[in-house]
């Protein structure tokens, strides 16, 4: 494939780069009118997974509208635990809610594994299919799934919560439980990223969003093992893990089989170079409340933080998801700052 | 004073003890039935919380069915913000809720520091005189506040949140707003502290619960220099605080000017150990998860975060408060194994 702009993958790779790569976690979706309007003709967020010219459409807007450096597939991490048999809901206001939760050996059968992906998962393939057709050439599109220890948390508490002490609990009272279904998550997300590879991504993203709810044990056990078989099975494409929180773990993640480690916004990026030295690519991390600030102010913001790359393996995002209310304008300046910047290395 | 056991004061100020002392963060509240009998004979959580005689019944609970080695006054970090100005409510199964944020310079009416702390808040203060006769110099009673940086994220956000961007918003967009609120938050909070010592308070501890939400710098400007203020000015009794999530921080927070800092259960008790030399009581820091496993592993999992003690400057609780659900008679295999222990410094 060949590529107007493949700067993402080299840049992961650690190949040379004329500047910096940028996206944003959440770009599709969220900030921009023109996604809020097609969201509006549709009955919600989970028709608008579900129907791929849709996904496949806001995918492609903050290519066109924002001129980042690369699309990543509108769809959610949620679409993997539905696909193995638990149904979601997303509440307005209040987040993702299970009707069933999978607490016992008994409920392991809301966890199937025998299915086909390419079938029931077949309109985020579709998606990035047709989302590859619209961008054309134009960037690399990204493909991602959840960690198996955050799809477990969201599998056995059956929402969000501030401390996941049912899903904790079942790490102390019933571990050979844990470690049946977070094999069965694994088995399926690395299956469905595979797939997503097949369809047409170009690089892959695994987003531990709970990874900071355990201790360094604990996450060694119930999360970097399932991360690292992930990890091990995804050759084909560069792939960055993010491991929001972990940051007693870090020393651990940069050692992984992956080619990027993305850094939440409370990451400190020079300490994690000489962490890392050279062997991996660094994703982040400017808090995404600095996009609340002024042009100027984000414009230096986002120039202290390039000034403090030390290397050319660096590609530019936010430590956390875009915010919901961000001015697009002020995105537009981060991303303007970004390519303007000139590369030392 | 003359206590019966004054073991956490001395473990506090680097003394000598014959064994770790023990208490829960919430063991007050939430797990005992002889608390929910209390509760059920009221209208809510915060008519406990304004009811001297019954706050401080059980605030001794668990003195008396438990056995901890300190108890610990059952109020609210939220009576501070009331006190101010700004009126909150408890939702069930969604946390507290202000009607009114303060995220402007006109709203800062809603902050005063110009009342009778003593009047104002008499009822913690009636509380802690009726607790301590009652408890009788059996053990030592602590004090409390929330910190100024949690403060801020209820006064600003309004209600809980996992990223309190509303809250973070406000140090890009008005950072002068943020440190005159955060500036009133702490004189309010020192005279609240020493009231409740002069009450009879003694020991305290300053919780910051969303420490974690912050970067180093941020935390450093908005979060320890006003914490910073609180450990200069409390000298009368020792001090303990617990910045949960601080990670980053934790190299500056054990340099601060109080007695022991509270470790959160990702935290790691060797490295910590490290990091602080004999300079500092450590607290903390079992997963309060652990105590849903069998009795047998709670005694194996005590012992070993025992065992990784190298100095007698600890004091053992658990690394968050204990979960409503966890059963009393694991707290007290808990305890025992911590009372049961034999201290090697």
């Amino acid at each position: 494939m060949i590529f107007q702009n493949d700067l993402i993958l080299r840049a992961a790779r650690g190949e040379d780069i004329e500047r910096y790569p940028v996206w944003l976690m959440r770009q599709a979706g969220r900030i921009l009118p023109e996604y809020r309007k097609v969201r509006a003709s549709l009955s919600g967020f989970k028709e608008l997974v579900e129907t791929p010219e849709r996904a496949a459409e806001v995918t492609v807007q903050p290519v066109d509208l924002l001129g980042v450096d690369a699309a990543i597939i509108f769809s959610d991490i949620l679409v993997v635990p539905e696909a193995m048999g638990l149904e979601y809901q997303l509440i307005e206001k209040k987040g993702p809610w299970f009707e069933k939760t999978i607490r016992t050996e008994e409920a392991l059968k809301y966890a199937n594994t025998d299915f086909d992906i390419e079938d029931r998962l077949s309109y985020v393939l579709e998606a990035i299919k047709i989302a590859n057709k619209e961008i054309n050439g134009r960037v690399p599109l990204i493909g991602f799934a959840g960690a198996p220890w955050t799809i477990f948390c969201y599998m056995t508490e059956g929402q969000g919560s501030k401390t996941f002490s049912e899903s904790r609990k079942i790490l102390y009272t019933n571990p050979s439980l844990a470690h049946e279904l977070l094999n069965r998550i694994t088995d399926v997300t690395i299956k469905y990223l595979k797939a997503q590879i097949n369809a047409g991504a170009h690089m892959i993203q695994v987003f531990d969003s709970w990874a900071g709810i355990l201790g360094e044990e604990q996450y060694a056990e119930f999360g970097l093992k399932y991360m690292d078989k992930i990890a091990q099975a995804i050759t084909e494409v560069p792939l960055t893990l993010f491991a929001k929180g972990a940051h007693n773990s870090l020393s651990k993640i940069v050692k992984m089989d992956c080619n990027a480690v993305g850094l939440d916004w409370n990451t400190d990026i020079v300490k994690t170079r000489s962490l890392v030295g050279e062997n991996k690519t660094l994703q982040g991390n400017l808090d995404p409340c600095a996009l609340y600030s002024t042009h100027a102010e984000i414009e230096r913001l986002t120039n202290n933080m390039l000034n403090s790359f030390e290397s050319k393996r660096h590609i530019v995002n936010l430590g956390h998801g875009v915010y919901p209310d961000v001015d697009p304008e002020k995105v537009k300046t981060f991303i303007k700052t970004v390519k303007n910047y000139e590369i030392k290395y």
